[in-house]
């Protein structure tokens, strides 16, 4: 658990959405590439309404959503008070309004128990608590790694959500079992989108939404492919016209509902 | 329940795998379309090994995996007797030797219940039980309808098959999260394909393949798209090169294991 807040030295300072959002993140943490873009980009929140983060790292989910839509109240929680700390930072460094709450989804803070919200979003992390190598670096462990399991964080979601409102989640593709048990009997209007990092591979990524209480059937849907170009080239900007959208441009994701 | 055998002026013969089998099919009962030969394309059986479909119907499925692959023993398990009888004779007419046994999955016959298969494949009925309003016809409407929910289908099959064997099942996109928690902690190597009616859309069906007692990672495949056609044309054969190539000529899906 990163406690004591990061030094300076040990940050860089990172673009998002073409440049738009810049981001201090720590060179040898947790540190966030596409997902949280395209967790944000998945998020079909309204300018008025509420949107809570579970585990908000150093914030870039939020603060990508916060840059496309304005006037949103946006919540996090974290767990690490160092990230708690960042996240802040981030957000008065790009202007946009950003509430941080230290603490365990597992153990809602009384503050956010009390209340209730239009979305919830998560990166829950991607490794399962026993399988893999533990980081060296023990922020990104504690990231990366599921001290908490992948229920909780959907039963988490769903508790603080109100009536309607819409969880979205971006995970490993491998888990969407795990996924679905989570949203199951308690929200509907499922959709699954798979990323695929080229035409005609299997996912690696999933981003599933639910409706808390909803009973209309499960979509599950056409994948948004990454990268353009057939073979891994070099061009590290080969991304689908689609993908560039969303990560250079902080346009929303084309999922129809 | 079709218990009567079907009059020949009932039935209709159809060309499958671009003519190569001729099945009968009842005029106004249940009618296979592309679902059971994409189900048979989906099954890696091997010359030699066993494969046991669940509510085979007139016998498409099995009948074009026996098609495919010389040398396997395939068996049959069908609850009405006039589509058993129906399944034998389109054995016989396309000289695929196919054993057909009268009963039921949930109540597994005692000569089943004694072996075990390489293979398991369902095609499952469609729509549950209480929704959609009912087939006109008594088969139409058993075959279509979920008097046995999906986890017992999958329950059955994986029961009947040996360690290590697979299920392969076909189904609405939508029943998605009960096929895999019916297949949760008793089977893994899940892939699942979608698959989608044209580029772009969302899937209308899902091809689920699972190993019983394996422990790999769950995998979502890229969809398998049916048709070439960016808008529904009057072309009824603008099926997609590789729709083509499992329709038509009876070959492999390509899932790769």
């Amino acid at each position: 658990m990163q406690v004591a807040p990061f030094a300076p030295e040990d940050l860089t300072e990172d673009g998002f959405l073409g440049g738009r959002l810049r981001i201090a993140q720590p060179r040898a943490g947790y540190r966030a590439a596409m997902d949280p873009v395209l967790l944000a980009a998945a998020c079909d929140a309204r300018p008025g309404q509420s949107v809570l983060e579970l585990g908000c790292g150093a914030g870039v989910a939020s603060l990508c959503l916060g840059y496309r839509v304005p006037g949103l109240a946006l919540t996090g929680l974290e767990l690490q008070p160092a990230y708690a700390a960042l996240a802040r930072a981030n957000a008065a460094r790009n202007a946009i309004p950003f509430e941080v709450v230290e603490g365990d989804l597992s153990q809602m803070p009384p503050d956010l128990r009390a209340r209730s919200f239009d979305h919830v979003i998560a990166n829950p992390p991607y490794f399962g608590s026993s399988d893999g190598t533990p980081a060296l670096d023990p922020g990104r462990e504690r990231a990366q790694r599921e001290a908490t399991p992948i229920a909780a964080w959907i039963d988490a979601g769903l508790r603080r959500l109100k009536p309607e409102g819409w969880i979205t989640i971006i995970q490993q593709a491998d888990r969407l079992a795990d996924l679905l048990e989570g949203l199951k009997s308690r929200a509907g209007a499922t959709t699954i989108l798979p990323i695929a990092p080229r035409e005609g591979r299997a996912a690696r990524r999933v981003i599933v939404t639910a409706r808390k209480g909803a009973r209309t059937p499960l979509k599950l849907l056409a994948p948004l492919v990454l990268h353009a170009a057939p073979e891994h080239s070099r061009d590290a900007e080969d991304l689908t016209k689609v993908a560039r959208a969303i990560l250079r441009d902080g346009q929303i994701l084309p999922i129809s509902r």
